[in-house]
């Protein structure tokens, strides 16, 4: 099988981040996910905190993009859109030095002309919050709903962000190859399902 | 693995029918498409060529059907409705009697109280156009615009059909566990695809 580049986009909650990293492993590519935001943070210009207060965050809310324009050239020194400048020259850099797996930031956006295969990984609500529930780490209490809430404003976040920056809509099936819903089959499940994707790409 | 009951719903021109016959070929369990349209004539109630000018259509376009409701009283004695009332109940039988495969007629809504793996399959409106130009009957000829109109004018009714008997909307990512495009990875690709899916599924 000729290694590809796979971008993953997820649903908060949906497990997309362990999907992304175990598939990589499996297929034995480089994978990035938060790394980038450690990659970008080194090359100087902002820090850590900075970069992940501001990524994946669309600036003007609701403004949107128009289709063939990657963003209106008077929001182009906020905060968000130089991480974004930044961050998809990063993301263009690593996959031009070979196949890798992409989580989030408008990858599937950025890598457009590299012929990607763009994944979606999604779940019921109630399946991601009881995944989010979970994760909370010990001595933190939130309560159920805090936690939805915090599910649904993240996608909000997300899905204004892909849209502002890009002339697709996040989560639409039409924009991706392969969408995987994970409530059923779990991580394990989605990487073996991808993997299977994967390996019948033309 | 425990065999399944697999739904498809499939954009026309996606290749979903040779998909789920090939996938079920591939499971050994049963399969039905345009096979209920027979069994169905054999009950003798009505022919077959009455039931396939009448499936998979909604007759009073439109009108939407109320949550909890699977079609208003009043539209009960219409020919699609008689259809799918007959085509419902024959399903149920079938996927009574042990795992399958089933293409289309709002099987995925039919059967949700037997815990069906529901997939999607999709494509770009170029590449069902191309499969469908590559698919006229030798004899007959259609212009690339005649048969672009048709798969458009197929999945509309398609889609006003599973929203007028079902609370679900037809091609909505979340309604369904799996969503394959087989652009790149064709028939064959697919079906390993949704193999791969099944095989992980609890």
């Amino acid at each position: 099988m000729e290694k590809k580049i796979i971008t993953i986009s997820r649903q908060f909650g949906s497990g997309g981040h362990e999907v992304g990293m175990k598939l990589a492993q499996k297929l034995g590519v480089k994978f990035y996910d938060k790394e980038l935001v450690d990659m970008l943070a080194k090359d100087g210009k902002y820090n850590a905190d900075f970069i992940e207060a501001n990524e994946e965050k669309c600036s003007p809310p609701m403004c949107p993009v128009m289709p063939g324009f990657s963003m209106p050239v008077f929001y182009q020194d906020l905060p968000s859109d130089l991480i974004y400048k930044g961050q998809s020259k990063l993301i263009r850099t690593l996959a031009e030095r070979g196949p890798c797996v992409v989580v989030g930031r408008c990858a599937d956006y950025i890598l457009r002309n590299m012929n990607p295969v763009n994944c979606f990984v999604y779940g019921s609500l109630e399946a991601r919050v009881n995944r989010k529930m979970s994760m909370i780490p010990e001595g933190l209490s939130f309560t159920r709903e805090e936690i939805k809430k915090r599910v649904i404003d993240v996608d909000k976040k997300r899905a204004k962000y892909h849209e502002f920056y890009t002339d697709k809509r996040w989560g639409r099936m039409e924009d991706y190859d392969l969408c995987v819903n994970t409530d059923k089959v779990g991580i394990e499940g989605a990487v073996e399902t991808i993997a299977a994707y994967v390996e019948h790409c033309k």
